[in-house]
């Protein structure tokens, strides 16, 4: 039985393709049809709509942009989710906030479709290699059966509870993902304009106890000023969003927090959407240049 | 030829405590005279005041709690500085702005006395165990000069430029050990909020990609709500300003460390200021509880 | 024909009190049942539920809490907007977000049912006195047909434009409404602590080119404490988070009002969130008191 | 006895032609000697240095940009204070942090010189017009001496206490013009991305209950986006800096003044700093233009 993929972007495209290189039937769809190719000549096969690739799967993995593009894939017209099979299993890893979450797996449950919530941690390479860790958020059954496929596209896989609960976290350590580098930024935009060079501080401040480990990853981009994007920054805007939306449900203050979100906002307006989040950095030092 | 020590606190008493145990003859003064009494009893010789005491020595260190203090100390009616003899050096390890202590540097070359600004990364564990980290700003021959003493309280010393590079990179540096226990605790408030136990979180987080690796020796403080101070929050509410104030004079904008610092504040106005730092933890953590 | 009123807290049930004293028929329903008592002793009819409700009314008004509440009363399982006449009208006054009210408008005209967005300006007293100002979104016709009612209501109705308009000015109005009373408070509390007292700082300061003038409204308030509430805390942070909300789906960036947004949070986990939202004075001052 | 004015830039050298237009003697003395070329030929007599100036007056005025600059005209090497006759008095209408204006008052009184601390509200205008608002701190006594230079410059005097308490009053101001066009600019980028135009923003805002009156004066600046500098951008920075560092020292919690100053450091990086202080309403406003 193939295996559905639905959304192929950065992320998306290089998951499928290692299932694809693993052996797997894949039924692939995406809103531009152009980012398929790669994997269609790989021959993964493509369907016109998301209702007709749900007929021929039992596993269907969704990556999408954001909630309202899940909404619209699985519940839309065209929508999946009143075409898969009873005990099929829909596989979200698009990062999504998780109250969000919870409504489609209901609506998932309403139509006896089993789910399973599972964001990834890691960008474009991890996604590339096989890299990936996943945050499954389900049934144990269901992520047990799951597990094959995540490991293809990972390393590993951590059940962090029920419906839902992959999505959480996923909002936690993007809170930490996207906060790290802004206030690495501000240190370094810091240390700059004090008269220290910025190779003197990547030197000093990286792999030691005050920087978060993943800051060394990037540390090229940091130093080239290519940002080519491994995850666009107006992305991590939104997810950023989401953390604020989840948290203001959850009556919890997040007040640097908020203030990032608006800081990435304003990195968007300037021009930096596209850029790798870690652009982030320029933005924060682009006052002390001239 | 003795040395001399001003300011006995949490740092103070426990760096000068280790260079008397390593057999130098040791002058020194607090503001307070009972906190000097163990030093005295282990017989480190008490000067009535800072003039007196700078008659005595070749090398006099400074580790106070802000600019007011040190220069109160340095340059008050009795003030050590105009009672150094020429080519003393004086070592200020206390965390002040570099503006100030190139200010201090000044003040001490009109009077033909060497400065050397070495602050220090760790708080009252690394203090007592001679596991400190310099960051010296001075000449290189002083630098050298001192380096015997440095490496009886510290584990290493880091020459980091002229005089005030030792205070710009202390800036670096607090801005990131106050911002990653802001960030930590703003991702543990909403994972919590989410259903995640604490423990969870933390055997997730700490030691991981996201987590600077200093947060993981709060843990203990985190986990058992016990914040005796090793740093207190006061102090990192003040260092917090300094950055800001610094930040100011060099035209560098730093959206959400201002905002920490009132979060910091906003958390000694709740009692929290005798605490240690890491209660900013417990601040941002208190909504979720109840 | 009657008039239905949704809806009787603070706002509502002083809103449908007036029209009932202007004459009119008035078919109620709210949540909780005690506080429609009033009314129905003054002889307004209660509906057992909103769907029984919009089968004997063409003009429906609802002022709910939140979004949330608006979409389970409107399209619940007994919501009313499957049960209304064609050509009826539905006037939401509820301050709900821009996107939310242009989604009920497409619900509403799905079912050929005319719809009016119509969030006021005004707490209880304004509410009680028939003083209100309505900001009003939709078509002409509609707010012309509507006007009689809104006069009973209020003192002024401004058509600002189209459906959803009504509600996206009264985004940017409580924007001010909470930030006036925030900055005012921040001024004051440095006033204070600087050595001024209270009362020559509202002297001087209220009703000054400096201060917008609804805050002399609240000068009883913060003189005596006593921060019974003509609208809550609670609901005003839910407004700063529905505007945070449009300003992300509009690409605004608002780093100020961000940060009124999580400090109102922080009044209500604080225990401020059934005081009047002029209670965030109280709790930005606080901190200076002992 | 001719009376002394020194600091001559937008405000202080329209201050200063009011007086010689009222007939006084006037010695001047500025940094860069080209501005005060208008008041030379209106029959101001130049001096070289402030010291000069201080032996031929008995009232002394200054203007400066901040508390740097009159340290340094007071206290440094050509400074006046060491050369005031005995009684004389000093006004300083710089708006300068309140310890620091403290410390001015205490350095005056040590030389027996009489100190007055009195920063005006209005900006080039009423300077011009002699419209100023004066808040004055120090003895009754001195102010009444001075109130008749006072009322030529300006339209009231406000003696609001002590040494210090003119300057102390001018931080709340200052704080509450700042955060008044923040907020404002923060509602109308909203409300104009909400599709309202800025035209009909202004008039339901403006002179509404939801605005500070002054912003009134300020719409001809928005809406032809001509900035010329009534209080430069860059000295509005500079004041909230002061604010911060003033509420730092009262430990006085301001969350959102803190952001304002970080935005109005961005948007002097962004080339704003030489405009008037309004054009942050055009940084806030620039994001959503494109």
């Amino acid at each position: 039985m193939p295996i559905g993929f639905i959304g192929l972007g950065i992320m998306g495209s290089r998951m499928a393709a290692n299932l694809k290189k693993a052996g797997y039937d894949l039924m692939i769809y995406n809103r531009t049809r152009e980012k398929a190719d790669p994997l269609i000549k790989a021959g993964a096969q493509w369907c016109d709509n998301p209702a007709q690739l749900a007929e021929k799967v039992d596993i269907l993995f969704t990556m999408l942009a954001h909630p309202e593009a899940v909404s619209q894939i699985a519940l839309g017209d065209i929508g999946f989710l009143d075409n898969m099979r009873p005990d099929g299993i829909w596989v979200d890893c698009s990062t999504v906030n998780p109250s969000f979450t919870k409504a489609m797996a209901a609506e998932a449950q309403k139509r006896r479709i089993r789910f399973v919530d599972a964001p990834v941690l890691g960008t474009k390479k991890p996604a590339r290699e096989g890299q990936l860790v996943f945050f499954a958020g389900g049934e144990k059954e269901d992520v047990a059966t799951l597990r094959p496929y995540f490991e293809i596209m990972g390393k590993a896989v951590k059940h962090v509870g029920d419906h839902g609960m992959g999505a959480s976290f996923k909002m936690v350590v993007n809170l930490l993902v996207a906060q790290n580098v802004v206030i690495f930024s501000e240190a370094v935009a810091l240390g700059r304009a004090l008269g220290f060079s910025q190779e003197m501080l990547f030197d000093m401040l990286l792999d030691g106890p005050m920087a978060a480990p993943y800051l060394s990853v990037k540390r090229p981009k940091f130093e080239d000023g290519n940002f080519e994007a491994d995850f666009p920054l107006k992305w991590m805007h939104k997810d950023l969003h989401l953390v604020a939306l989840t948290a203001y449900e959850k009556g919890v203050a997040l007040p640097t927090t908020n203030v990032a979100k608006e800081v990435f906002l304003q990195a968007k307006q300037a021009g930096l959407g596209e850029k790798d989040f870690a652009a982030i950095f320029d933005y924060l030092s682009s006052g002390n240049k001239s």
